[in-house]
């Protein structure tokens, strides 16, 4: 017994021992091609530079659908297709403009921009006094006496002492996206909102918003102003208590239009019925060129599948590049995805989105039960020489979220976080912000993950 | 003996409990105080776009000195002076000016700076052929019939898979410091040395270089070309294996200059004679203004003794901030500093170098006994909240380098690697590409490593 016991062991030890070298010699193999052969900074300079900005609805954004699926053609991937779906249309119009006026005539302007989804001003625009409240708690505590007729200004800021800005941002984005819904129920004419940026700058970011049941004529408009006109008017407004606001924008929403989830994917040459999905979005707001969110992500999972054909690896599981429409603003592409799959029985196992910019890769999060994050934790080690630390359990990615169920793993991609929300919904979205090495770092960690999920697959739900 | 054992092993557990959560106290105060109330990035603004480029023995040099004295003077600590240094002046003088020519009349201006160090060309430059080789290994191998009264260029490029790009950059530093000097022995007219960079782009890196024992008459100039005028340069010659280049230069070697160390302390409260040294160095190269190389590393070595007595720690242990002078081009303010204490017999038990920019912390690398090893490897759990996870052996920094002894601990933040190359010794290191934040984590990991070792010491050579 004792013997046998022993015996297993080492043979245990041997398999172990001969299969972790495997997997340190193809997780090298993976990083010394991303480093030295990767296509997805050249994708992304593209994407970036010769689309721009690609928000849902607009040319730029079926300009990307035909280029990246130009480009997955390319690949010798074993199937390349577009899935339809009808995606909202809201456009900026003209450039938006605001101004805080303390004695008749006596103005200062701000820059700002309109909230993805909001209604525009009255064509003169609109002028009121403006109060400022540090979220919606304290709009609720102040009630419609002090807020009817007025524009309210969210002005609570991100959180700078929390290490991941993510969980920042979670902190006070309520602000932005029912702002508007919550200050109209007290007669608010107008929402002004701090941008969700940690850095003082002259960047007004945009992002969602949703009027909730709001009754169309109720609806009032909704602007983000940057963190340095945010700082400027609440100095003004100690000052100037009375102070009048002005802004105009003249954004709009029209009908539904048809665009499409990209898909690629490499047949599993064992399990060919379990799927493993690797994606971002093509979708982008419209002030930068979206190269951090999500140009990023999806040049990324597109080089994923290139990297294990170039390294040579044949997946066992069907391999899915997804890069999906209009998480902006909608999340259509995701929930499509996810209708279609389940539609039509597929049985996926695993999907990994990257929607956190292109920034050094810290690790991965995962939405999965605890044995599927125990088998995670012992992959650790492989992951150490490429300082890639980081393995907690947690939010996996917005477009993959539709997918969730009891037998999928979920995972995102954690890049460093201190200068994402530098970038994120703004003109400041670009591409000479993303450094060439990080991004393909990135794409290297996630080509290790999904390696190892193909190679070992994930622990059933009992 | 059993129950004495368990009674031991309890009050250990609840003693150490008790420590472990003061130590995390107190390091998450040092860390919100290092997020929302720092100096750093403003005395970086200042020494960046107020002052520029310090190279050592310039003006600029000088009003750093004066300008960090003042800040220091205005910290409140228990003791600030200058320590006078003699330190080389070099000086670049007119721009650098150089073209490939692949035929009579037919050039193509590149992009070159002088070495540091490096003598001019003649008044109307050198025009030679040019000869192309990987480093100096294929430089011997060529010998004297191939290279004499020609240029040669170095052009062995930064290996792009090691993750470690300090790794990368020792690899092939040596063409750059000794090039000169190694092709003069054959009969080189001059060197042109491919930039450290693991991008491609249009700045030419500068950095220090050596003659050795070449005699005065024939030492020839030597200067680095960008990495896309390297690649440029050598497809040139793969068509026109005779094509000449043309460079020209006017550096000069002044005498000596008196400059200063800036040092500041605070007192120790229970060991006074017992000093750690945080540092960085002032002096950095001409072409940008030093923000990463390493004006980062002089302000986050400041901060350290401003955020230990912002959160009300008193050290036990002497610390000392020292922003070294002449690191680039003679480290001779790091040879002083070592020698003054030396000849006081000062007793330094650590010392903390920051010298690879203002990016998001990593780690620490430490050169020190195994005893000393294992003890900052029991602090780990300390920083995995903060995101810092590498705790390695290796080089501490070059400035701390001559306190070097059997009693010291010597330490060097690495901050994430990827993007310093892009920047370091050239026109791109400059403000703009530090981030705010980067830079403050950096600091609060070092004032917590500072604080760690001064409340449980150094573990005492046998």
């Amino acid at each position: 017994m004792r013997f046998l016991k022993f015996f297993l062991l080492a043979v245990l030890a041997t398999w172990q021992g001969y299969s972790q070298s495997e997997d340190e010699q193809q997780i090298k193999a993976i990083y010394n091609t991303a480093l030295t052969n990767s296509e997805s900074y050249d994708w992304l300079n593209y994407l970036s530079n010769q689309i721009g900005g690609r928000l849902s609805g607009s040319l730029q954004a079926q300009q990307a659908v035909e280029y990246a699926k130009s480009q997955l053609d390319s690949m010798g991937l074993d199937r390349v297709w577009l899935q339809p779906v009808m995606v909202p249309k809201w456009v900026r119009g003209t450039p938006e403009f605001a101004y805080v006026e303390t004695a008749p005539g006596i103005t200062t302007d701000l820059p700002i921009c309109a909230l993805g989804g909001s209604v525009a001003t009255p064509l003169q625009g609109i002028k009121a006094s403006i109060v400022e409240v540090n979220g919606i708690e304290e709009l609720k505590l102040l009630g419609p006496g002090k807020i009817s007729g007025k524009i309210v200004f969210f002005n609570k800021p991100m959180d700078p002492t929390e290490l991941n800005t993510f969980k920042s941002y979670s902190g006070c984005v309520d602000q932005r996206y029912a702002g508007a819904k919550e200050a109209a129920k007290f007669g608010a004419v107008g929402v002004i909102v701090r941008s969700l940026n940690l850095r003082l700058d002259d960047y007004p970011h945009t992002g969602t918003m949703d009027y909730g049941d709001t009754e169309i004529p109720n609806r009032i408009p909704a602007a983000a102003i940057s963190t340095k006109g945010a700082e400027f008017l609440s100095a003004t407004l100690k000052l100037s208590p009375k102070a009048n606001f002005y802004f105009k924008q003249n954004c709009k929403v029209y009908k539904d239009v048809e665009s499409y989830n990209v898909i690629g994917e490499i047949r599993g040459s064992e399990y060919p019925d379990e799927v493993m999905v690797v994606g971002g979005h093509l979708d982008s707001w419209d002030l930068g060129d979206g190269s951090h969110d999500d140009g990023a992500g999806c040049v990324q999972s597109m080089d994923v599948l290139r990297l294990l054909k170039e390294t040579g690896y044949q997946p066992k599981r069907t391999i899915r590049v997804v890069l999906f429409m209009n998480e902006e603003n909608g999340l259509r592409g995701g929930k499509k995805y996810a209708e279609t799959a389940n539609s039509k029985n597929e049985k996926h196992v695993f999907a990994l989105e990257s929607d956190a910019g292109g920034f050094t890769p810290r690790g991965f999060s995962f939405d999965c039960s605890e044995a599927n994050f125990e088998q995670v934790k012992r992959w650790k080690p492989l992951f150490e020489p490429y300082l890639v630390h980081l393995f907690v359990k947690g939010h996996s990615g917005a477009d993959i979220g539709p997918l969730k169920d009891d037998g999928i793993v979920l995972a995102g991609l954690r890049p460093d976080s201190q200068r994402y929300f530098d970038h994120h919904h703004s003109e400041n979205d670009t591409f000479e912000h993303v450094n060439k090495r990080e991004l393909e770092l990135g794409t290297a960690a996630m080509a290790s993950l999904v390696y190892l999920f193909d190679k070992y697959g994930i622990v059933p739900t009992p």
